[in-house]
């Protein structure tokens, strides 16, 4: 365990608030305690003497040694019970109390107060407004709830203190156990992040799981989690995933979630596995801490029914899996042992007539092939099948070769002992086959989670101090949203940009162009006027003898168009070849959570109409940047697909990261996008720039 | 019921092939009639005296007034049973036997010679290689499976018996009951369409299910449920979607399926719900067969759990349906009877501390409101809340108001007295709120299937002799792939092409490029040359005064190119403004289920990168050829996205019907392309046509 070893294996806890009198919330948590705790219950309680056969203290100062302190007394007195445990030296602390900041700005400033003292005193503070934590290994339920966890491997975090009621409840009779069970409450200190780092260094915790409606710190979430998802599956269901779900996490927990986006990058940065359904929270955790890895994700399927069969292969085509191509001695096996009218090729039907022993003599085999990285055994009831002993049977078989195995026994009734014996031996069985084949899916996608190697974000090296100076100037001068003004911003930071230069007369463009030798492009250069083209703004192809004369046409349009727009000059600009080019658009927003959120897509249509878009978090790896590239749709295109010439991928990849440690060394850019980032066969040149800054951060 | 009642509902059932021998099948179906069936079983065996306490008579002919015959014996026996059977005048027949079309090529000869005999003799006959029937009304499990089913308002059908034995195990504990259960077996005779039709006609069936691997005859299937949907919904897994479950089936049945973009296609024209899992087959059952149907789609939650809320509101997000909006005198009546820290608001949160008593009067206020169509009940555990009572006022609130409702209580043992309260009241309840939003949205789907009225395909006049001498001059000529030289083949179906000839000199280039008056398009005809610009068989924009050498040049570039390639001439046509168009495809193939099946999607990137493409079998009506726009992602660039002129969608929608027709028309055509139809402000025209032709279908 790590720093939080004392929290969930203490000796002594203190209820700060104990009461007698049923259907309190100090009555329920020292009653829990007492139920099931093998340490000492301390129960403190100025106006009792006694609660519930525990001799009562006034005050928290009159108990020695107190490992953990559970605070349950109106708010206001709250902060001072959690003053008084910091300045007793108590580091651990669970504030079961509602009424912070969920509660309106009373209970905001409180919840400030209380994170004030936990930095001054260094406390370990679980909430406030937390059903409490549980940890089976020493009998802790610290909580208010109807029901103590039973003993198992799965460690569980959940913003939702109902939830964790209602999974404790069902896991009673789902064979499912927990080392250690947080509600996270208000998260005013310890957060989704601290937990992870603890269960990840615990001996006890196979699989980590979380109900999440916000992340308080991306970034370090990140950070934390993709450290221990190498040795610990982490499998969270975020919700609030839809517009109408974020409004509803809004008014639920007060937090203002970022964009799913957002949350869908970082936690894939993260390594952590994120899930929609209950459902599948519980059927991953099952099997991630039942199984062992596979050595590969190729599966074999053994049936001795062929219609489920068909759909269980159709849930393998859906999935990251392959059907496992099997060795001909594996066929030539089978071939001899299954009847007429088997099946041999995977998925492997060994028809109605199967009996447990035929089931056996088939898996036995199909295992052996080193091309089988696991298996899902199937069964329709039958008269000649006996579930009882093909659950043993496949027990047996699955630790004979180590193969990770998934069942599906389709019945009622008759296959309950069976599942029971399966579900002791950490094999999950459904009536339904698509979900067995699921686990399985997680059980290799966290395979390869484990396998990542972190590569370090590049840090290329830019000219940090000229970005700087122009940032400042910029803000200096008043304005707050840069443009094509400021492109040497990218210069600055190694991305490519066409020759190019603002000017404020029409003699200096003539210069410019002359200097550039060839056509080039012109755009009026304005905070105010965003659509140029649209007013005339922008001509692209501009021979030198005729710069002078579109230098004032520009200039008088865009007066015309708005009088009191500001102008800050013309961009004369090199032609950059966009017909032999593609169009892509870089571009970043802040996200309140997870911070700088970098999008690369295909310009014009792909990104606005057809949404084709991948997003990471800053800073943006290397690996990372060029996952973008698979993640859409439309980069055949970049490729060269439809006989175009394939584009420098590796530039884009670099812009990406340029970028990325560009909006890293400032956080005062809230926004930036370069539209369109043309993509070269030899190169990328990024023509266009608006970016936002918050003069704040600075 | 219709033409199959007496198949459902007989008085006098012959086992042919009844037997006293434990673990066979002619003694599994006898002994299945004799535990449960209401009429007379009679057995025929010419080797026994006695079978399980009847006398056996010697042959079929011996028995008066059969109204079934369920055939078990030996596969080469069988067919003379069935011809006896028919000769008898005995009309319904279940062949159990096996070893017909999945079993090589003698039992495909047997299975042609049922098929024959069924006609002849007009029989009604199930399989053969089938489980058998039941038919709760009358007790008949006429099957030599090992469960009987419970009686209820779903019937089903399965091509799979091994599914049909694994559902009815598991429907025991499931409080699922059936009218009907087909086993298809290898639907020689009667399908899929033949049960949807009898089931859409029988009162006692709320629910028409099945577990379909292919469709016999997918225009018959369409027509069958298109009509019985109206009325009945009818739920659908089509397995082998994936390329793997696909190859899987073929194996399984030996069924060639169609492709599944058919299926997708077919199956929603028919108004079948879909749906991918055993699980979602069932959900959907319950719902569909216990709640009425919603009057909108507007969702009404009330939870007494934030978090689990903030899940199901996305569940909701995820679906079709919408959050209700509750009038003022809704959210009046929550705020006076809730209290502080509730949310009356939709997902509405009356909080942990909440009775059911405090459940019940939400939801009363709730259900009242005219906004609300239907509702979820989601409540977790806690001190206050007694399942038991919650579930008996939301029986008693459901009936009050007649607004269908799902529910989830989120425990484990202690709601499983609340759900059979619930689920007896044909309340579906989950653990996973997502299910019960899930199923609600099923409810949903199928109120609007149950209102849609069906347009005949429009009739178009077209010149369809024309079409058939062009089709036949080609056939004449040897041709089997048309191209541009048939173009005027979509003339004569009123489809627009731009004016244009193919000519076989320069001096005919000439006089039709001065016809046409302005630059023409010219194109090299050849059906052996598939990529025609490649080879620069292909120039736009050419003057009138250069057609003569660009003549000559296109000419001498193919016989380069390809001196063996037969060369039909080359197209001079007249130039379409691609600029202001938008580049269409118009395609179709044959699928030897659904047969013409019509692609829509736009030209180029979006078809053959994007994939975003659109199906209907043909013949499309109308609506539904408006409706392939609306599936489309880049259909806004059609609508006048991003600045462009919005293209003519009515003569878009006009081709695909017309294109519809021309199939339907000539079966010989087995595949189309019209790529491009460019759309243009103002009609559409079909620039290029490759078309496949089967001289057999002629």
């Amino acid at each position: 365990m790590g720093e939080l070893s004392t929290l969930f294996a203490p000796e002594r806890v203190a209820v700060v608030g104990a009461s007698d009198e049923p259907g309190s919330v100090g009555y329920a948590v020292t009653n829990n305690l007492l139920e099931t705790f093998e340490g000492a219950v301390l129960a403190v309680n100025p106006n009792r003497d006694n609660v519930l056969g525990l001799s009562c203290y006034d005050e928290l100062g009159a108990v020695d040694d107190v490992d953990v302190a559970v605070v349950a007394v109106p708010a206001p007195v709250a902060v001072e019970v959690v003053r008084d445990a910091g300045e007793l030296g108590i580091r651990n602390i669970v504030v079961i109390t509602a009424g912070f900041s969920e509660a309106g700005s009373d209970g905001s400033r409180r919840e400030r107060e209380l994170k004030e003292l936990a930095e001054e005193y260094e406390l370990n503070l679980v909430g406030p407004n937390s059903l409490g934590i549980f940890s089976t290994g020493v009998g802790l339920n610290a909580s208010f709830g109807p029901k103590h966890p039973v003993s198992g491997d799965v460690s569980f975090m959940s913003q939702s203190g109902a939830f964790i009621t209602a999974v404790l409840d069902w896991a009673e009779q789902a064979d499912l156990g927990f080392q250690h069970v947080v509600s996270l409450g208000n998260k005013a200190v310890l957060d989704e992040g601290d937990f992870v780092r603890e269960w990840g260094e615990d001996a006890e915790t196979e699989v980590i799981l979380g109900y999440l409606e916000d992340v308080s710190d991306g970034q370090e979430f990140i950070r934390a989690a993709r450290e221990v998802t190498a040795e610990t599956p982490v499998v969270v269901v975020k919700s609030g995933r839809t517009a109408e779900g974020a409004s509803a996490a809004a008014s639920h927990t007060g937090a203002i979630a970022g964009t799913d986006e957002a949350y869908e990058a970082g936690l894939a940065q993260a390594g952590v596995i994120r899930v929609d359904s209950v459902q599948e929270l519980f059927d991953f955790a099952a099997i991630l801490s039942g199984q062992p890895l596979p050595e590969d994700n190729d599966v074999a399927l053994v049936t001795n029914a062929g219609g489920p069969g068909v759909m269980m292969t159709d849930a393998v085509g859906d999935s990251t899996l392959s059907l496992a191509d099997f060795a001909d001695e594996t066929l030539d096996a089978l071939s001899e042992g299954l009847p007429d009218g088997a099946n041999i090729y995977n998925p492997v039907d060994i028809i109605g007539d199967a009996s447990a022993e035929r089931f056996a003599r088939t898996l036995d085999i199909v295992l052996a092939d080193e091309s089988v990285g696991m298996a899902v055994v199937l069964a329709c009831p039958t008269a000649t099948l006996s579930f009882d002993e093909l659950a043993e049977e496949t027990v047996r078989l699955q630790e004979k070769h180590g193969v990770p195995i998934a069942a599906s026994l389709m019945g009622g009734a008759s296959a309950e002992s069976a599942n029971d014996t399966l579900a002791a031996a950490g094999i999950p069985t459904y009536f339904d086959p698509d979900r067995a084949v699921r686990s399985l899916d997680a059980l290799s996608r966290y395979k390869a989670i484990s396998e990542r190697e972190y590569v370090e974000p590049t840090e290329f090296d830019v000219d940090r101090d000229r970005a700087r100076e122009i940032i400042e100037s910029a803000v200096a001068d008043g304005r707050q949203a840069l443009g094509v003004e400021s492109m040497e911003l990218l210069s600055a930071y190694g991305i490519s940009v066409p020759e190019n230069e603002v000017v404020t007369d029409a003699e200096a463009a003539v210069e410019v162009a002359e200097r550039i030798d060839g056509d080039v492009a012109m755009k009026i250069v304005s905070p105010d006027i965003s659509h140029k083209s649209d007013i005339g703004g922008v001509e692209i192809g501009v021979p030198t003898e005729e710069v002078w004369d579109t230098y004032e046409d520009i200039i008088v349009r865009a007066r015309n168009y708005q009088p009191d727009a500001a102008i800050l000059g013309v961009q004369v600009q090199e032609l950059v070849d966009v017909d032999t080019g593609t169009e892509t658009i870089v571009g970043v927003n802040r996200d309140p959570q997870f911070g700088p959120l970098v999008m690369f897509g295909l310009g014009g249509i792909f990104v606005e109409i057809m949404e084709d878009t991948a997003f990471r978090v800053a800073p943006v790896t290397e690996p990372e940047a060029r996952e973008m590239f698979t993640e859409i749709d439309s980069s055949p295109l970049l490729y060269g697909a439809r006989g175009r010439e394939p584009a420098d991928v590796d530039a884009l990849v670099d812009t990406i990261q340029r970028i990325s440690q560009l909006v890293t060394d400032f956080p005062a850019i809230t926004e930036l996008d370069l539209n369109p980032v043309v993509a070269l066969p030899d190169g990328a040149a990024a023509i266009d720039l608006h970016l936002t800054l918050d003069t704040e951060k600075l």
